[in-house]
């Protein structure tokens, strides 16, 4: 049975301006191909209601799961939850349950919960709470797109939370051999293996160190022992490979 | 007059993977920031013939520029130029002007252009050549579709080159100020200046460090006059920020 498909949407002006290196891209991909789900997809975008609003209808369709992260704190370009609620046909306002969370998070803390503030519990209906053990405002999966904080270390927290909740197949099996040859020396070789062995996808990285170029030769499949047959036969085609 | 837009779209499984982390997007969102052309939408997808096409038509047809990265090498996993000629309905083969500046480089390395480095010779029919400073292997222009290496080093060097080709609009101008506040507590002064002041955008991005939550308040616009009368404003506000 083939893996569930998933596609990202990053959320924020501030990637699209260069001002701000997401990383959550990078951190859900890695806990994706772990959990064996496959991400097809990411895609970075402005906030604005009716990009979101397009963007999410597209991806949830064509994929089994949407993650996105950012656009869920308190202040005015924080709009990704009305705009999620829209493209999913769910009314959007602020839920007892979330609201009980923030208040008791902040009477812990001294600190009065305001209409800012308040804005965090600002819930679709229908939708189920991803815990936040970090800074307490929720996330929440509403059908099949679950939307998270743009702060890499809660997005990271509520994914560690949700992420078993959510059925993977079998996880990609990679191994990798360093070969010390520029890529115009192996490719041709490369070439023979992946049409001779389409159950493995075979990826090369060239690298320049110290002068010296070179290509990460990696091959992944699902079929752990044919990624042992295909690399037995690249460690035999470049036997001074590490 | 509005600034030129833009999209781009980063190719390779390895990235969807999280075997690799893209740094190349944020460049060109700075690089584009600075040069006055607004970057709408970044899309990462795989080393699929289909998906590229159609990525390429939609984001060409939809903004003024389309920059890629990845998938221009020599093996076999590299086919970019084929799927951006087929989206632009243009031919692909072996330029000889491509053909040439390989021949010249590998000779003077010392290397045989063998099969696998020629197929970076394949450039589309009308593109114009991008220059590789680093590597030598071009990269193209066919119509508004600017076709760039992976490699980063590589990337940025095309990058360099091509970008004072274009033209660009006014640049943004931006300036933040850190303020040792949650969010939570400034966002309701926030929401308001957004709203009498709808000339500038204003973003707020949460911080923690060493245990203290704060805010950086960060205003963008065009118009440099607009940017210092909010600021201004802001520092009023907030007389302990810096």
């Amino acid at each position: 049975m083939p893996n569930p498909t998933a596609a990202m949407l990053v959320i924020g002006d501030e990637i699209l301006s260069g001002r701000t290196r997401d990383s959550n891209m990078n951190h859900l991909a890695q806990a994706l191909t772990e959990h064996g789900i496959d991400l097809r997809e990411a895609r970075m975008i402005s906030d604005d209601h009716a990009g979101i609003v397009r963007h999410v209808r597209e991806l949830s369709g064509s994929h089994d799961h949407l993650f996105t992260s950012g656009g869920i704190g308190p202040t005015h370009d924080d709009i990704t939850a009305e705009a999620v609620a829209e493209a999913m046909g769910a009314a959007c306002g602020i839920r007892d349950d979330a609201r009980a969370i923030l208040q008791a998070h902040y009477d812990r803390s001294g600190q009065e919960l305001n209409e800012a503030r308040l804005r965090m519990a600002r819930i679709p209906d229908g939708a189920s709470l991803i815990e936040n053990p970090v800074s307490a405002a929720p996330g929440f999966t509403l059908g099949n797109v679950h939307v998270m904080a743009g702060v890499p270390t809660i997005f990271e927290a509520m994914l560690e939370g949700l992420l078993p909740t959510l059925t993977g197949g079998a996880p990609m099996i990679s191994a990798s051999l360093r070969v010390e040859r520029g890529e115009g020396d192996i490719a041709a070789s490369l070439s023979d293996l992946a049409v001779a062995h389409p159950e493995v996808s075979i990826g090369s990285y060239p690298f320049t160190r110290n002068g010296l170029h070179g290509s990460n030769v990696v091959v992944r499949s699902q079929d752990e022992a044919a990624v042992e047959t295909v690399m037995g036969k690249m460690r035999a085609l470049f036997p001074e490979a590490k």
